[in-house]
């Protein structure tokens, strides 16, 4: 987080920092780690080359940075965040409901 | 992260965890995240009320979380990833030329 | 339409084109279409040179062409698909509402 | 085309249909359109029950009028679009090296 701020802070891009413009960077940046999924099969995608990895490393991180700047800039707490999601889903997906299923909550 | 997995392999969710879904679920969840700010200005996208970050911190959660679990699946080392992409963009966007600029780093 | 298809059945490709793919390729390509206003200010994102236009021409094609092949392949009648929906947003959009107003119905 | 813009214009809409907004609003409806196959197979996702082809129609719709709407804005002529893409893909993708091959044309 501190390395993020401190690239950010020197190259002086705060200002194009909205959370509008990171939500757009953030799509962008998913829309080109899918596209190395495009056209394969479920199985197909899970045979990762070592050139492969790097790649998606590199779109991982793109959206991990724009997140973690997204967060910043609207005051959200990323590892409340997230917990609060886990707990959130242990109730919208009871396990004796969910396993094995892969129904949305609305639909088990 | 061992929370993240414990909820899923407790459902037995893994075998929908293809790259190939866990790519589309981050590009769908990165979409409702922008929704949030559709039809305002970079201006209006800043102010942000405590019913509006608890949204944004639920949708943050899930780009995370999803995103997190394709890195687990493809073997991408998380940390490393932001690390190396910020040393990338540091010599890709050199303070000297990028400063106060959004431009393209093939533009600057 | 008799052009995309013919352009798609000379090459085999049917067997790629199913709703998931095609979902995802419009996905990708709305991600590429967006890239082009990123950092921009609404004002900016107006102004279109000759050169942006025919960049901006071809991602619009790229859309279009998946989302009247996934048309296709789901036998969704296009033009009834959108009078219908213009018909609907009447209804959730009344003029004396809606007018001058970016919310939405809900918010109405 | 008429439809949608009188749509528009009763509704005095233009002002906030400026490119920037209409690529987040094509991005976001795709990202809708793609979760009716989200976890699902290939194979799933082309059994499309008369209820979900009504879901998937509206999708299509919206995702087709934000795009009307960003040519409209930005003097793209959407047919000539198409046409020129088609042109070019049958440059890039010759039948004899493309055919039943799911390969970017940099592949080839």
């Amino acid at each position: 987080m501190k390395e993020i701020l401190k690239f950010r802070d020197k190259r002086d891009w705060a200002q194009f920092h909205d959370p509008k413009n990171l939500a757009e960077a953030i799509a962008i940046e998913s829309g080109e780690l899918l596209e190395h999924f495009l056209w394969k099969t479920a199985g197909e995608s899970r045979k990762i080359t070592k050139e492969k990895r790097e790649k998606l490393a590199a779109e991982i991180a793109d959206i991990l940075i724009f997140t973690i700047l997204f967060a910043h800039e609207t005051g959200v707490d990323i590892e409340k965040a997230i917990m609060d999601k886990i707990r959130h889903n242990e109730m919208r997906y009871p396990v004796e409901k969910a396993k094995g299923s892969a129904k949305k909550y609305t639909e088990l």
